[in-house]
């Protein structure tokens, strides 16, 4: 991460709008991608009726989604396509029917292929519901092809 | 987990029809319950279009949904209330549009109020998609109430 | 976690006093616990010729070690012992033969008998060499028994 | 993995033999590397009353520490360098001064550079003591020189 790359910022924007043109699991659960850069993403949920199990709280499957979501758009936002590893999430209060979820997604570290992000999800009163922290692998393509960015444009 | 306790096998199919009935998340996303016993549950998906990602595989959290209820329906089958406390996911092979995945989820350890579960989510030619190992806390409630149980009725 | 109530920080070293006592993990290892609060600790360790393996460096077991170590000075800083219940690590740089270790131990979370803590490892230059994050439960028992703490005495 | 594979099973021990001539550590904690196949390792390790802590129990970080000493034998035994990324242990009961502990490693995946091995911390009399996962990233080195294994010699 380099945060202060000239272009890296409107670049990470560029690689928002394409992969989330293509990300149809994020835009049936409705979740937004509300802020991008450098090794970070901020997205937004809201728990549907669609979303709750038996206990009326929010499946632990769609906060890890949310969390997901936000650790995808953080770790490909330096345009090197990145997949996820493998993850671990600590639930740590329920979320409920109508409560608006946002996971925030940092990058710790970035080392050769490997890094590690954290997403802490929480409601909008600052609670937090879960925290995740993922490894990623990059692979050795690019989110968007050169001259093709709208970075570039 | 007693599998040879009698009446545990019952019990565990109305724990299941219970659960099922108040599961919007699970039946949302076409998740099946096709078995369960004394700490034990194998739930089914169909990845969909809409649970693809812009890479065209199936949304990580997704594929967590699917192994992490697996886990719940194993962890409760004994009617005891229990929740996720934590998971951690490998993602070891990508699965597409139209595969159809299997979780098998096995309880490994409960002791006192705490359990360890593994699930293993496989495609049906036994691809191994993804590993989860989940972390179980039982609350003091029961699913079903006493007297109500389809395995007492 | 409550930094602000009076008496917890000296009953917070009256428990690292106690608890390393008894420690002859920590001590065989040379490891130093050099601050703790409420929710707080902070732990040392010079890395070993007994400590390195095969690549020359040093074992991720004693990595790990270190950092448990921390976690649980942490998570037991306000005398309610508190024990493991699992934890995940990940190695970010290698530390070498006399490399110093340092495990910052901070509380994330706690709710109910559920504690979570992140650590990290870093050399005294700052690089940071792993990333933990332990899982605690709460016994029902006292750290120090009532009266003889050096907090209360 | 390839069991099948001839020379595999010499190749395994031939690097177990050079593995555990440089591994300090192991030797220092007493563990020793009582069986190993390609994709397979058991260790041994006896508490001894430096690995104890204020609970009178085997400190966690030693029984992680015999636990990714089995998955590192396991997952270099086919003679690719590999080193671990990361592990999750659950710790499920206590192990006491005198105990002995075996801790066996089996692969449960290996797809590109990465994979993934499972280890099981049991005592003697079969009492699991904690379960293990860890993540492997093979480096492009091999752990013994071509012309210079035992299996080879």
């Amino acid at each position: 991460m380099n945060a202060a790359a000239p272009g890296a910022q409107p670049l990470a924007e560029a690689v928002r709008e394409q992969m989330y043109a293509r990300d149809h699991a994020a835009r049936a659960l409705g979740i937004t991608v509300e802020a991008i850069g450098p090794g970070f993403a901020r997205c937004r949920m809201a728990v549907r009726q669609d979303m709750v199990n038996g206990h009326a709280t929010c499946h632990g499957g769609l906060t890890f989604t949310l969390a997901d979501a936000a650790f995808a758009y953080a770790c490909n936002a330096c345009n090197r396509a990145t997949v996820a590893q493998g993850a671990q999430i600590s639930f740590i209060a329920p979320a409920r029917l109508g409560d608006v979820l946002i996971a925030s997604a940092r990058e710790q570290s970035r080392a050769g292929r490997i890094g590690i992000y954290d997403v802490e999800v929480a409601k909008e009163d600052g609670t937090v519901v879960a925290l995740f922290r993922g490894t990623s692998y990059e692979t050795r393509d690019a989110v968007i092809a050169a001259g093709r960015s709208g970075a570039e444009a």
